[in-house]
C-alpha cells in the first residue's frame, strides 16, 4: 500500500468514488490533466460517501460556520486524492504539491477565508508531510460556486517523470 | 493551412483582430506569455467582430441567460484563439491545453456555472479533438469582471518547443 | 547590489519584512514555492512599513478610490518581491514574469478591475523591463478577501535553475 494511502488509513478517512454530477451537468473537461511532471487538477468539490456533492450546500457566513467550511475544505482535499488515484494509480507519486487556489463561497460580509481553506492546507501537508505536502496558495471569496457547493479548490502538483 | 483554422472555417467560425480596449484602459500585460514548451493565456473577453467587447454586456442570471453565456464563453475561446495565432503563427502549434480558468460575472443567485464556461470547453475540445482539447478546469462565479463582460477565461497550454 | 534592488532604492521604495498575520490566522502554506525553473507565487496583500497588512482595508468602489486600490497593488508587488528575496536571496534570479492573477475586493458594481491591478503590472515591468516584466494577466472582482484586504495577487514566474 502507497505510504500516502496508509496514512489516510491511519487517520480512518476513505476516498470517495466518481463524481455523481447533478441532473444536466456535462463535464466536457478532466479532472486531472498531465503534462510532463506536472499534473493540473481541476476545481474540485466537497463529496459524500457515494459521489454525490457533500451537504450542507450554500455559503460561508449564511448557511455554513467556518468549522463547516473547514471540514468541506477536508473533503475537497479527499477528492482531489480520489481524482489523483485514478489518473496516476498511486497516491506517492505526487512528489511536491505546488499550487492551490482555494475558492470559498461567500455570504456578503464573510472574509474568513483561510480558516475555511486551512482544512484542505493542513490535510495535505499532514498526509504528505511538510516538505512535500507546503504549497504556495490564495484563499478567496466568490460571488457563487456551482449549484451552491461551499468550496471549490484548484491544484498544480509536480509528479515524478 | 493548419488543421485547426480548417477546422474553424469548416464551422464558419472566424477570429476576432486585436482587442479594441475601452477609452482609458492601459495594457501593461501580454495576453499569450510563452516560457519554454508553456504558453501562459490571460484572461480573455467575448469580442465583437471588429474587436470591441462584444454584446450583450453584464451578469448571468440579470442581463444575459444560460444560452447567452455558453455563446459568449465560445466567443472567448475564438479571441483567446486569435492571440495565440498572433503569437504562435500556427495553432497547430498548441500540442495539449492543461489549465482553464473560466470566470463567469454572476447576479446573486445564479450558479449554472459550470453549463456557461461548457461553451468554451466544448469548442476547443471541439477543434483540438478530446486527446489534445481536454484540460483540466474550474467554472466559478466572480463579483464582477472588468467593464461588466459577462465571462473571462484564462488558460494555460502546452506547445510544441 | 542587484539590479532590481538598485532600481527600487533609486525609486525611494523599501521591501516591508514577513507578514504579521491578524490572531487567530494560521499560515499553513508557503509563500514561494519552486519547482525546477519556476516559482509559484502565493496569494499577496498589500503590507504596511511593519508587515503588518497595509490600511485603507476595505473594498473598492466603497472604502477604497480607484487610486488607492492602485496603490495598494503597488504594496502588493512590494510584498510579493520581499516574499521573493526571502526565498531565491537574489531578486535578479527571476528571470521571467509569466502569470499573474490580480484580485480585487469589490463592492456591487465596481468593475474597473484592470485599472486597480495596473498599480502592480507598472511597477514589475518598472524594474524588471518589459522582456522580462511582461506577464499574462487576469484582473477581476472577488467577493470578498482574506480579513477585508482591497487587493490580492498571486502569480507564477521563471527563476533561473
Amino acid at each position: 500500500m502507497s505510504k500516502v494511502e496508509a496514512k489516510l488509513k491511519e487517520l480512518g478517512l476513505t476516498l470517495p468514488g466518481q463524481l455523481k454530477p447533478p441532473a444536466g451537468m456535462k463535464i466536457p473537461f478532466s479532472f486531472v490533466r498531465v503534462s510532463g511532471k506536472h499534473a493540473y487538477i481541476s476545481g474540485h468539490a466537497p463529496q459524500a460517501a457515494d459521489g454525490s456533492f457533500a451537504q450542507p450546500m450554500g455559503k460561508l457566513g449564511k448557511e455554513l460556520t467556518v468549522e463547516q467550511g473547514y471540514q468541506a475544505s477536508r473533503l475537497v482535499c479527499l477528492s482531489m486524492l480520489a481524482s489523483l488515484k485514478r489518473e496516476l494509480g498511486d497516491l506517492d507519486r505526487v512528489t511536491k504539491w505546488l499550487k492551490v487556489l482555494g475558492m470559498v463561497n461567500c455570504a456578503p460580509g464573510f472574509n474568513q477565508t483561510p480558516l475555511v481553506i486551512n482544512g484542505f492546507s493542513e490535510l495535505v501537508v499532514e498526509l504528505y508531510g511538510h516538505e512535500r505536502g507546503t504549497h504556495a496558495r490564495s484563499a478567496v471569496g466568490m460571488a457563487e460556486l456551482p449549484f451552491n457547493i461551499p468550496v471549490e479548490i484548484e491544484a498544480e502538483a509536480e509528479i515524478d517523470g
